[in-house]
């Protein structure tokens, strides 16, 4: 199996603002002889996510940088190819964490089999997965919505807004959702049930959160900060929770923005708190089979935007900054054989 | 006992920005004669409280705004000079909420009997009060701070800061103040015992704060907001703490002030959570058991501000937005017959 080559996406520039498509490189490479221990695999489907945004500055958040000439990190789902272990087989599928290349080698020890009866198994990168997680610990552990409060949650058309809207409603909440535009506050509203959907881009953000919030905001899920969070703090209720799990809205700026006031968190004793998924594997568990549940009795919707390609991925993870995609975005590799 | 002249500090006019003591009037008015059921007091002290700020807008916040022409409301300790109450008797001091003005009438249900041998009366408007229960639920039930862990606290020589700094330490933390002048750092510092103090005016605090706290900041205890909660966020640790308490910098600002990027509440996975004492009456009675103790052992001094004279009530709360004042701000209305 030695002699393939690898193809990958590295970063060729940190961007000030928003990235180019110049910004990255496709560039070829000779995959390593498997060594004793070693499992060699083909990647199905990377997962595209804002995260990523943050590696390709040089002081990282949360993230450690992405190194310049090496391909970007990112979830993938994988099938393996040869193996020199015996954890995996060939045949296998495994959810790991080979980033933007075709090929990936390691000990194995950072794979999790997948099993493609139970699921499709590319929601591994999405409902249940890194975002199902996300949108499910998020809203439960920090939201902690009661049947009957008000939910809202920006981005509500992408991969961890679309789900958490439809766990609201589960879980008997008004679900409200903020998008880009009119036809992806359709899709949220009519094909996963939210129950009103507002266009933040043009509607007057303060009327559509009353008119869609008649009894207030219980709990705001935040991807994105911004004139949004602002406009929400001025329609909370008492003890209004508001999960802080992403500022999609300022991933591009060059200094960051100031904030919104914050007297009303003071006046409706309400918390900002902020989330990253990693803290929370403690959920995994009741996460898989709650989720899981919903998806078999259709209460949980899975919304998939897959683009072709590796050499796509550039442009398709543009689109995630203006707004392009709907639900979880994910670049088919190669063939999934399952399908 | 009919026929007393009551006097009144009264708001005359709602102030855009700082208000001036020309916004008040000092009225004279009878005091009603006594109804059966009724208690009479003679104000000794009148607690003054930034959060009077809120009442004197139109549209108040969590407090219901001031009626324009009636005496500012206020926390009050009295002595009782009439009652045809059983429940007191002529002699008696009492907590109350009887605002800016010489006596109080009511039938007694807002009133709460004070023991002078326990404490000194004062004490009940500050340290054994409303400021004291302030500083000690926020700090602990928001901030949770643990022995070894950092807590920063600004308005750091006012009522409430100055105590929470001190609670800080008996917890074994680390306590840091910022204040607004060297004489008041100095205090907070060799008075009070914190660990360090920062003069936010003069210092630039990224530096100062790095300095103050080396092991980066657990609990940010915050009456101020503005650019000192900006310039602590970059210095937060993982899983840090702020209970927003008061937002003393905007109290006066006509329009609101934008707030802090909130980049840091994600990656530090911190969270901000506004407070309001009035939620937190069921700690009332651990906070007076405790508080009591640490005032008895000396682990916290109590350090009042004392104004002389109803008259002067309006100067001295104008004082508390320009960082006049160290300690808890009263006005002595009449003398204390226990002092």
């Amino acid at each position: 199996m030695s002699g393939l080559t690898n193809r990958g996406i590295t970063l060729t520039n940190r961007p000030a603002g928003h990235p180019q498509t110049s910004d990255f490189a496709c560039v070829e490479y000779p995959v390593p002889t498997l060594l004793e221990g070693g499992v060699l695999r083909r990647t199905l489907y990377l997962s595209l996510d804002p995260y990523m945004r943050g590696r390709m500055r040089e002081v990282a958040g949360y993230t450690t940088p992405a190194t310049l000439g090496t391909p970007m990190v990112g979830g993938t789902v994988s099938q393996v190819i040869e193996s020199k272990s015996e954890s995996f087989a060939v045949g296998d599928y495994v959810l790991g964490y080979d980033g933007w290349q075709e090929y990936g080698v390691s000990d194995g020890k950072d794979l999790r089999k997948l099993d493609p009866s139970k699921a499709p198994l590319s929601y591994a990168l999405g409902a249940l997965g890194m975002p199902g997680l996300t949108a499910y610990a998020a809203l439960l552990d920090i939201g902690k919505p009661k049947a009957g409060e008000t939910v809202v949650v920006s981005a509500a058309a992408g991969a961890v807004g679309s789900l958490v809207g439809q766990i609201a409603r589960v879980l008997g909440c008004l679900a409200v959702g903020l998008a880009g535009s009119d036809e992806k506050c359709r899709f949220v509203t009519e094909d996963l049930g939210f129950d009103a959907c507002i266009n933040y881009k043009t509607q007057p953000l303060d009327e559509a959160l009353k008119a869609a919030c008649p009894n207030g905001i219980d709990v705001y899920y935040d991807n994105v900060a911004g004139a949004v969070l602002e406009a929400v703090l001025g329609h909370i209720n008492l003890g209004a929770r508001i999960p802080l799990v992403g500022l999609i809205s300022q991933y591009n700026a060059v200094t960051p923005p100031p904030g919104p006031n914050l007297m009303s968190l003071l006046v409706k004793r309400a918390l900002i708190h902020g989330f990253l998924v990693v803290d929370h594997t403690h959920r995994e568990e009741a996460f898989q089979a709650d989720m899981s549940k919903w998806i078999r009795e259709g209460s949980v919707k899975v919304v998939e935007d897959t683009v072709e390609g590796l050499e796509n991925a550039p442009e398709a993870f543009l689109g995630l900054f203006s707004g392009k995609n709907v639900g979880k975005l994910l670049v088919k590799v190669s063939p999934d054989p399952t399908q």
